[in-house]
């Protein structure tokens, strides 16, 4: 252990980054490290989870939790337990808890009735709205794209996103519909209810409603028993680690999936449900931390372009800054990277942005009750505000690249447990040796106050706040050391 | 004019109702009255739609608002319009504009955590949370209903019921699924995601991603491109109005459809797509305020049971107190109303209530992110106390009475322009003898100061917030009667 937090040290005066870091301190309002009373879920937690058990399934419940006293980076549970917090509410949390800016949006008296009289977006909006998208959402638009759409949460943000990709696909125009498509879409048949379908990757994780369930390939569990539709499934590149020793084996695996795609894409047009719409994430999340390179999503969108196919990047996850870049989709390099991005998690609003090509033609075709919800823009703008004031893609850029240093050191260090560390920013993740060891070391490393989370079979993911600095990094390198050297 | 009006006033002090609420003042932060500056949508208005109409579809926007003026029953628009309010941001306002209870909700400094972290409550539910639970959604639970799950919006509420009713129907208990099955699930394709199906209604409104659109049988608009499921609709009884010179007719027209519902459940078991569960609404509300007598629900309530599919009542626009009752189920009077009952709007979050039975078998099935917000159900817990302090069911059952007694007078006054006058509680609905007319009704009304909603084909809806008294029904009907009176 000693060695290895020497170790670390060593590296962080030897990177040009954490000398930096090393001259600012930790924000005030945090904590400077965990700290803890009793293995996690402690007594009150399992008090708690009885209680809760009687009115939901608790079989997902890590712990019961004190959002009042839990700050920045730290999450305080109801047993007093204070850990360092690398998940966030499944990657929800974008500046920490109760960041003082957020704080300051609740006690200005200006925002109360935002708050008090949530309104049907679609038809009655408050004054400031435009305003409050231009200054947050579209200050913050994906290339190419000046219209966005807010929703609810992620699975509406993609449900509706292929709404507007089937609509698209149609090409009606402003002409009216036929007779007989009118008659047969009330009663959910062919031709006003179309064979149409989205092609998805295995792997991907889109949502969980019927429509993004169909695109949703990552777990069983999840798809198990309900209902589907018969839409095509490309394979997803499945990376070799270290990526530099594997050059060629990488190109000829994503070229072998873009061919599959094109495939795939012929297939189901002579099925008769021809592919309206291609849907991707940047890095596949729940799926397992899957990357593939930027030449891979570039070649896949011509091929969209190519097959007359929507592209439809879900940034559910990627989105807001975590990557280093605002959107995964920016590592790409491309000038006209999607016809549709959507959003959720870290902007705390669902939504989608979809270039002007794809706007609806008619209202209410794409409509709810509340399409969104302005108290969540209002707390939007403010983390904006702070992304920019404290360059947090900057920090999450030089904390990135601390902890992806990390795990590489650790995997070297432990190759028998740990392998394939991989990241974007601070979206990093490592595979353990099989699913038993990961939930162990996942649980032990709680228990030592630092609190992460899994995805795919065996992977654990890092999904800190966009304030996760270098000092930070190296607390979780040590618990995660310590975990490990005991486990050795 | 004068003579209808003085007929109201007549009526009122006829009323028993009525002598008892002229003792009571309207609540002190209310304004008194209409107050209107410009036809609306205003010039502010026009402006902001063009400005909006840059980033969204604008189509359906009626005007914009100022909600920081707003209050109790009038809502204010950007152009200095207050109107009286009886469609509330479409049936999702509970106690009115800016209700003091609501805004001491905000000002307390014990629940600002609430709003600035927003939890993953199906991991890391905050401490409170059995509690607020117990306290808010249970302390109305529909009989028989001891569990609940929340949810962010009313269409995630259905799709997560269907879910929860497709994993009841394949009755696994605890077992776990066969290697098949889970291989099969992850492309689509059965037994793992097997052939089931939802029975629904003709002109059904059950929300618009993809499995609750399955469900929706009301507007073609919602429907039109989007790829659908080979689902069973069965017809909704057409009743015909007056109630009391059709009760033969009636009760052959339910009966009809019942007859029709046991046909579609052994169709579709012969088709190898069997009936998983029945959704309904109490009172078809975007389908244009359709009712069914309590014998009707009861007869479909034990043909669920007969066939063995869950019985979902939705109770989104139904739910909430607007129809004298808490739930529009209870008027049907039965014990065991139903399997699942689904809300959102006026209880601010969505969700769904469900027997011991149905409970999930395994964590993760029903599962998203965020599951809900806390803080929408801190606002559902004072909405409650208002609603038992101000026993506004009883405000609902009076201001229902004499708003239904006033449509009759109307329809009675009017019979070349209005029809059909129907309602439960304040959950009122009349017809216009065509959709041009309703829609010149509409726009008459909301330049004199009165904003309504339609549905159907020519119907007007009237969905006024719980705190709407026999005091605003008349202001409402005099406008009315104005409009009418010019139309005529």
């Amino acid at each position: 252990f000693c060695k290895l937090s020497y170790l670390f040290i060593n590296f962080a005066l030897g990177s040009r980054y954490v000398s930096k870091t090393a001259t600012k301190s930790v924000s005030e309002f945090e904590y400077d490290a965990p700290s803890m009373k009793t293995a996690v879920p402690g007594p009150k937690s399992q008090e708690l989870l009885r209680q809760l058990g009687e009115i939901q399934n608790v079989g997902a419940v890590h712990f019961f939790c004190n959002y009042e006293e839990s700050r920045g980076n730290y999450l305080v549970d109801v047993d007093g337990n204070r850990m360092l917090d690398v998940y966030t509410q499944i990657s929800s949390i974008p500046i920490g808890y109760n960041h003082p800016a957020l704080m300051k949006v609740m006690t200005n008296p200006n925002n109360v009735s935002t708050f008090v009289n949530r309104p049907a977006l679609g038809i009655l909006p408050p004054e400031n709205f435009p305003d409050k998208l231009i200054e947050s959402l579209l200050s913050i638009a994906p290339s190419g794209m000046r219209r966005v759409q807010t929703m609810a949460c992620g699975s509406c943000s993609n449900e509706n996103a292929f709404k507007t990709m089937f609509i698209w696909y149609r090409e009606r125009g402003y002409a009216n519909p036929s007779e007989q498509e009118v008659d047969t879409c009330m009663i959910n048949q062919s031709p006003g209810c179309p064979d149409l379908s989205i092609l998805s990757f295995m792997g991907a994780f889109h949502g969980r409603t019927l429509g993004c369930l169909a695109t949703t390939h990552s777990k069983a569990i999840h798809k198990l028993d309900i209902p589907s539709f018969d839409w095509p499934i490309a394979p997803f590149p499945k990376l070799q680690y270290p990526l530099e020793e594997f050059v060629r084996e990488n190109a000829q695996e994503e070229a072998r999936c873009l061919e599959e795609v094109e495939d795939l894409i012929v297939k189901w047009r002579q099925k008769g449900k021809p592919v309206a719409g291609i849907v991707i994430e940047p890095i596949q999340a729940e799926g397992g931390d899957n990357h593939a390179s930027p030449d891979f999503f570039s070649k896949l969108r011509n091929i969209a372009r190519k097959h007359g196919c929507a592209f439809h990047v879900d940034e559910v996850q990627t989105g807001g800054g975590t990557t280093g870049k605002f959107w995964g989709h920016e590592h790409w390099g491309l000038d006209d990277p999607a016809d549709v991005v959507s959003f959720s998690k870290k902007l705390l609003t669902g939504g989608y942005y979809h270039r002007d090509e794809l706007k609806p033609d008619k209202p209410y075709r794409i409509f709810n009750t509340w399409m969104g919800d302005p108290s969540k823009n209002l707390f939007l703008s403010e983390v904006l505000n702070v992304i920019r004031r404290e360059n947090l893609l900057e920090v999450v850029t030089r904390s990135g690249k601390a902890l992806l240093q990390g795990l590489y050191t650790l995997q070297t260090q432990y190759p028998h447990i740990l392998s394939r560390a991989r990241g974007q920013g601070t979206f990093c993740a490592i595979d353990a040796c099989n699913d038993a060891t990961r939930d162990s070391i996942m649980i032990k490393a709680r228990n030592k106050g630092l609190f992460m989370g899994s995805c795919g079979e065996k992977t654990i993911r890092f999904r800190p706040a966009l304030v996760f600095k270098e000092y930070h990094v190296h607390q979780l390198l040590n618990i995660l050391n310590d975990v490990l050297a005991e486990h050795k």
